[in-house]
């Protein structure tokens, strides 16, 4: 990260970026095109959006949490007209469900979904859903921002038409990158696709990249970070991470049950890479993540939007190891039993 | 910048955009509300049209060069009706010219404007042309990327409605952040602004940071080096800092002559942070760039669009000395007479 900048319309940036770009491929598990953009996660939400899709355009948005939610607000802020499926928080999407909607709604031309929901610690089925939506022949645009290369993504065997990550999640990199890949149908929907758009443009990257740079001056800190954190995670390999993450996920939920808490997650739906923990209403969430932070010097995230107050969130992806599952779970025991002798 | 990552929602980021923004403000000299973005520069630009602006409202674009261009763009792309001023490449923006378009067509909302033109190493005069465009009562938008903190702007001093700036140019930083400052006019014509935004959206931006955070995930590692720099800009002072940058131009204008080749800017219009060196058409603009880098270890820019394979670009903002200035010039020399020996 702290590497001297280069100019990246230079010959060390063509490299960089022609190094970088098949490796983040190999995760993805993609033949497709895929270009890196500088924003974060939810720049490239919207670079997914608005490449693809025009005003009006009918569009079926499957939410269960705040992430699926702002994927809809997007669409709908570009004037599409957004079918809402709005689960309840800690649930999944039913591809049954998708199926019926799918069915009764042949208008729609796109399907909006998130794998890794955030916000409340649950994995959608997206095998199955993105099956479903093959069908149908919809275009299938996916939020994988905190999925991808910590949990199973097939892009090409599940037939992902658009999908998103960032940085800053399991890739171990600081946040600045999001990443988008693009099926040959999603090249077709962008060739119709009125959408206003400059800065994310993907016709825009594509003519770039094939110049060996990016359209605009690019986040080239993550860059140098993200070439050395790929060949960490080619290393190890994807299924070793994918179980490291499962391992792990499962040791904290275990943990949370001996505390006498609650995983927010309805029960098979747990994400492995975030986990939501209800937080009794006798108890201060806010005042346990304080003394987290200040005491035990752990940050962990609060609940957003409707879960504001009610969950504490522990991120588990990227270099989380058992030891510091451990360790915040004995420090949440530790404010636990102070405030209960209180 | 290899500094650990901090929650972006806790109490640690607070402190940092409370204490970086105020700074902010103090180099573009202004009391208007500022706002940071994870993107580059064309990011905020995008920012500065989109928040602004309706579809079908009569844009005035003043462009010198690529960057002017480009600005144009951003606007068409959304639906504005662009009134083009195109001025010859080397030249800058008439106070004139303007104040007369600006007569003659009393539809138009809002005028875009490149302070310091970076593909052709030219300075508008900002300072005259913002003056005409307060005695229209319009909205005046700025893309002073290359030149804010480096040469003089005076953002409330000269009614400047919308500033935009990227961490990358005098700032000292990595790339991978765009600034954006809003007057009370700016925000009423944003009010009104119907152009499709969300990654972008400045209401947000206004709502997170009063809850000292930022919309989305920002590039934290950025904002570390941001925060470093300030520091620096501050204690220098930008008297200083502006005067350096005019010394160490005018050093290289004259050490060009002294090597028989022309500025491209034309007399009086150079730009203190970048120069265009006009590449007679005998010598190979791609080469000489080539051995500057391989042998000299020096990096310098080639020419953008029309200018391609005709100039090279040298920037000299930020942390350039007069001896970085002799050493270009004497590499240079070299390589031309080891060209002219052949």
């Amino acid at each position: 990260m702290s590497k001297q900048m280069i100019n990246h319309r230079g010959k060390q940036f063509s490299t960089l970026i022609d190094r970088v770009t098949p490796k983040l491929k190999r995760v993805f598990k993609t033949k497709n095109d895929l270009f890196i953009l500088t924003s974060s996660g939810t720049g490239g939400m919207e670079a997914a959006v608005v490449n693809f899709l025009s005003s009006e355009d009918k569009v079926l948005a499957a939410s269960i949490g705040a992430f699926g939610d702002r994927f809809a607000d997007i669409a709908e802020k570009y004037g599409a007209e957004v079918r809402r499926i709005q689960k309840l928080w800690g649930t999944v999407v039913n591809p049954k469900e998708l199926e019926l909607e799918l069915k009764l709604h042949p208008e729609i031309k796109a399907v909006l979904i998130t794998h890794n929901e955030t916000s409340t610690g649950v994995t959608n089925d997206l095998e199955s859903c993105a099956a479903v939506v093959r069908k149908f022949d919809k275009l299938l645009i996916v939020d994988a921002v905190s999925s991808l290369s910590a949990i199973p993504v097939e892009t090409d065997k599940w037939g992902l038409d658009v999908v998103v990550s960032g940085s800053q999640k399991g890739w171990m990199v600081p946040p600045g990158l999001a990443f988008i890949s693009v099926s040959k149908k999603a090249w077709v929907a962008h060739a119709e696709a009125k959408m206003p758009r400059f800065y994310f443009d993907i016709s825009k990257a594509r003519t770039s990249l094939e110049k060996h740079q990016t359209s605009f001056t690019p986040n080239i800190s993550a860059l140098f970070a993200l070439d050395v954190a790929l060949d960490m995670i080619l290393k190890e390999g994807t299924r070793s991470i994918f179980s490291r993450h499962k391992k792990i996920a499962k040791r904290l939920r275990k943990g949370v049950k001996q505390l006498g808490l609650e995983v927010f997650a309805k029960n098979g739906f747990e994400s492995d890479t975030v986990t939501a923990i209800k937080i009794p209403s006798e108890i201060d969430a806010r005042q346990l993540r304080q003394i987290l932070e200040d005491e035990y010097d752990i940050v962990v995230a609060g609940g957003q939007a409707k879960l504001s107050g009610k969950v504490i969130r522990i991120g588990h992806l990227g270099l989380v190891t058992e030891d510091d599952i451990d360790d915040v779970l004995m420090s949440i025991k530790s404010i636990l039993e102070s405030i209960k002798s209180v």
